[in-house]
């Protein structure tokens, strides 16, 4: 048995093969036969009846017919009825998303199906960038059998306006694929600017990073939201941006496809991708992969982890075998650690799911590392206790108590009205709004009649506390005294803050600093309910049902607020509680005019991120 | 236009890439624009009507609808009738066996479709290991539009009884995989004792090499001659080869599918491969590619390059737009290269074969690197003079003239008969033959009654002039004072020699040395033809024209001879000329007893690769 085989190392991958290859020979005992009723040949696309599948340590050694294998095995188990199906993967996710830390994600996931996960870790990296490998990977290296594969953000900080907790350019993506072969590549690029365009301040860094993946072989992932002309999809591919996630709709898909990127389908978008894609006749679908990039803790409880996307994919007319494919091998393929993963086949990862029904991808149990991990959807595996260190528990350095008066916006001397810069939420428009507010003892105010409210964002990395403000509208307490803060801000993860008082804005944010991130609610001047986000002000260490117990009883508190609502270009931008806020601070294309921190090269926050352009927000 | 696309480099790759997508999106003019009736898009196996290609220098920059495209493109072709369908590749040959270097490997190969080749390169490599990249690079440098991906050779030296022109360990390695994004991992892997056995001397070399790929996300390619049993490819997989070439049978073909391993088909087995793949309903093809390994210039000229292996492949009942993902996408994609090659997309380099019928495989036009290089199966682009130097063409260090004694065997001091150990061609079983031979004047001496001749190894790296030299049987000239000495010997590289006199095997191979290598024939004491192969002593820097006539001349007297023939294990060792015994040197799975040339782990030669057991040729 080779113990050290959780993180991935050349060298480890030598003796754990050299020792492997003996247990195929028979000779060197295994530890253990899984006998199964069929097993699906993922690169084949084919299904083998009555296969066992011979273990050692965490590795599949050989696959045979049932009885075949010659050697000595210290443990067999029978499953006739069942059919094996490898573990499923994540091409591309943000754990931070869920929620939870990645050993209580495992715990989450695992019983789903889900046995490795392609990081986009730029979410975490903009709180801590220095500790990014060493957080991914302290659960694995106490034992969790959830693989994380780290892609390294190309976003971090995402745009050349933002400053975060993190600064990653060539020499720091040399070193990730240079240390560590879990590292596959360059996560998402979205900053689209910054890839086209010489001018843009971030053009260096961004192509410092992608030619140093170029340099170590890894793969580059793409974000093209947005991009529906073909001569955009070329730059695209030109570019040498290998994917892409942000495909809504079946042409955007057909195109992408058709131009040699490889496509990764989320759920929401099923129903407009894959009827047609099957309509359309598509004969090769090795370039497409299922991918959850965003859920929740509470959503994956209620629909599933990456059971749900293939079940859902099936339910949208895909042959479960197809659908299978696009969770294992061609996500595996694709990120080149087909090899390690995303096949039940000999020196992978002994990831196997068993389904007592294909169709609807009932999962009876599922191994991972070559061990029994579930029941039913219960992880019965010890999740390993880490205690978390202050660098991951310790990121709120706003630095100050905020008052009131740091939300101000100040109106100049003797004006009885302003001219105030507008936006909405999920605003893609060239332009901001422009409307007249009023002026109240010389600060400019919020107008409830035109469902205009205050917005802002807060340094949470520096220490100096800074605070940008503005005006926005269809969004926001209604209520007066009432305001919502949040450190989960993508892609910066600042601290967001709307509310209808500055007052109630700053107890807010300073309440959030108390318990290092997470939600914070304050109703008619009183903090009501919390979120505990504890980890990078992201995530939280404990299990997925203690968090969705804390969530729901958070959202039934602020069922009470009445909440301002107008539509936005974004179709899951719902009334109600605005959860989604959390996306509203992206920078990303297809984003214009957005209120990032104050930074160096947007002082007061308010920048159009695909020009450069900074604006007043008031005048 | 950039001008230094030829060799990749990340370097390159980023300022390429920065420019080409600006010419996607229309902002920098376009050198080409290729219009075609249809295109196919091998990443969906899908045909796209009425399409354009925006080529800028040697890349494309833009796929799209006819007449999309809104920059300005300096010149424009038009297709209506064509289909255009991606440059084909290789994803394991040697260019060693077409035995023309690599400018003339190019005008043979393009016009036949082929556009880029994963060079096998154990062939140069064991004759000069050091010089390789520079070897493979220098036509293209000179701008010999064939990309040439070159996988450093496991094999070199191919076991560890061989001493050969080259060493390549872990440093080795590691250095061509990080100096160089043309090199895509570590070729095949044939010496299968040295993988598994911890006791065989190669073992640290091999799993050196291995981890040194494993280190810079390279491929290791396999080479799984005669592994038919699940223990056996369970053990090849599980060592963390990921591909193999030497599958001769259906079953075997499946049965490395089903365990994930790439399968790479040569046209020769098709017969027994294919309609059976199809027969047996296999429903995904994306690990499967076409290859050619070894194929001479005079064979091509014949039945043709990559062309070939796809029509065949048509012909033996495959959808065409199959097979030409098989030669195509699917290998560049296995070789991780296929941001490079295999499909016409944007960032790829512009090679795209024009079919006027595409079930015939019928090329109409070839272009390469965005430049029209053929008319039907000429080459119209200019050939590179290359004045290749010393260390290419002057190898044949044999260091001293032979004689007639170099190739004695001594009997032992009164015997009249010896014991001799006796091989065959192609001689695969656990033992050699004993045979009993006369001895005169103290040598012993052939038989040929029992058809019984002689055979020998000369070192030609070292320049101490050493001679192996034992009995074989079946094979040989039966003519008196007939010998056949050769400089390309399977994969060492040293010369063999056959003959039925020491004195015609002196000359022979002395002659060898004076024209630098090739072939050589001594029918009844004279020299009477030659082939010249000056370049490492494999190829030569001339047309396959020129090599064919001066081939076909050779033939033809060597039709003159008369040739021993017996069946061996091999069904491709035939009667008459025996131009397989370049094959019959070789040292990996399923050999066993084999000559090579004296070195130091066996000093006559005479040695079981398998085991390590060596023994004298005559007692």
């Amino acid at each position: 048995m080779i113990e050290d085989d959780l993180i991935i190392s050349a060298h480890d991958e030598v003796a754990i093969r050299q020792r492997l290859l003996l247990v195929a020979m028979g000779r060197e005992p295994a530890d253990l036969a899984i006998e199964v009723g069929r097993l699906l040949a993922v690169h084949a696309n084919h299904w083998m009846e009555n296969q066992e599948i011979v273990i050692s340590g965490r590795r599949i050694a050989y696959v045979g017919p049932l009885g075949s294998y010659r050697g000595t095995v210290a443990k067999r188990v029978s499953y006739p009825q069942l059919s094996a199906v490898p573990g499923f993967g994540e091409v591309h996710k943000h754990i931070e998303s869920t929620h939870l830390t990645p050993e209580y994600e495992a715990a989450l996931v695992l019983p789903r199906g889900n046995t490795w996960t392609c990081e986009a870790s730029h979410e975490f990296a903009n709180v801590n960038g220095t500790r990014n490998t060493e957080f991914w990977q302290k659960a694995r290296l106490a034992g969790s059998p959830l693989k994380i594969f780290i892609q390294p953000g190309s976003a971090v900080p995402p745009s050349a306006w933002e400053e975060s907790g993190g600064y990653y350019d060539y020499d720091e993506q040399k070193q990730f694929l240079r240390d560590d072969l879990s590292v596959t590549g360059l996560d998402e690029v979205m900053d689209w600017p910054s890839v086209w365009d010489p001018d843009n301040p971030g053009y260096a860094r961004m192509w410092g990073m992608i030619r140093a993946t170029f340099e170590m072989r890894g793969v580059v992932e793409g974000h093209g939201s947005g991009l529906v002309d073909p001569h955009d999809i070329s730059a695209f591919a030109a570019a040498g941006l290998s994917s892409d996630h942000e495909v809504w709709a079946l042409d955007e898909a057909w195109d992408r496809l058709m131009r040699g990127l490889f496509t990764e389908l989320r759920p929401f978008s099923y129903d407009a991708i894959i009827p047609g894609l099957i309509a359309r006749g598509l004969k090769d679908w090795s370039n497409i992969a299922f991918t959850t990039d965003d859920r929740s803790a509470s959503d994956t409880l209620r629909d599933g982890a990456s059971d749900h996307n293939v079940r859902h994919a099936i339910h949208h007319g895909l042959s479960p075998e197809i659908a299978i494919q696009c969770a294992t091998i061609n996500p595996a393929r694709h990120m080149r650690i087909d090899q390690w993963v995303g096949s039940i086949t000999p020196g992978r990862y002994a990831d196997i799911v068993l389904l007592d029904d294909v169709a609807s991808i009932s999962i009876a149990h599922v191994y991972a590392d070559g061990r029994l991990v579930s029941k039913g959807k219960a992880f019965t595996a010890p999740i390993p206790a880490i205690d978390w260190p202050d660098w991951a528990t310790r990121t709120m350095n706003i630095g100050r108590v905020l008052s009131a008066d740091d939300f101000a916006i100040r109106a100049e001397p003797g004006r009885e009205t302003m001219n105030a810069a507008v936006l909405r939420p999920f605003h893609w428009n060239e332009d901001f709004l422009t409307l007249q507010l009023p002026v109240v003892d010389g600060l400019v105010q919020r107008d409830p009649a035109q469902m205009i409210t205050k917005w802002s964002l807060v340094d949470r990395y520096r220490g100096d506390g800074a605070v940008s403000a503005m005006f926005w509208t269809g969004c926001g307490p209604a209520d007066p005294d009432t305001a919502l803060a949040c450190s989960v801000a993508h892609d910066s993860h600042n601290v967001w803050c709307i509310g209808s008082s500055d007052a109630a804005m700053a107890k807010a944010v300073n309440q959030l600093q108390e318990i290092n991130g997470g939600w914070v609610l304050v109703h008619h001047g009183e903090v009501v309910a919390h979120i505990h986000l504890e980890v990078a002000g992201l995530m939280t260490a404990r299990t997925a049902e203690a968090l969705d117990a804390e969530t729901q009883a958070f959202l039934a508190r602020a069922a009470e607020v009445t909440w301002m609502y107008q539509p936005a270009a974004m179709n899951r931008w719902k009334p109600g509680f605005p959860e989604f806020l959390i996306f509203a601070t992206l920078t990303c294309s297809p984003w214009r005019w957005v209120l990032v921190a104050p930074s160096e090269r947007a002082p007061n926050g308010f920048v159009n991120v695909q020009t450069g352009e900074t604006h007043k927000v008031v005048w």
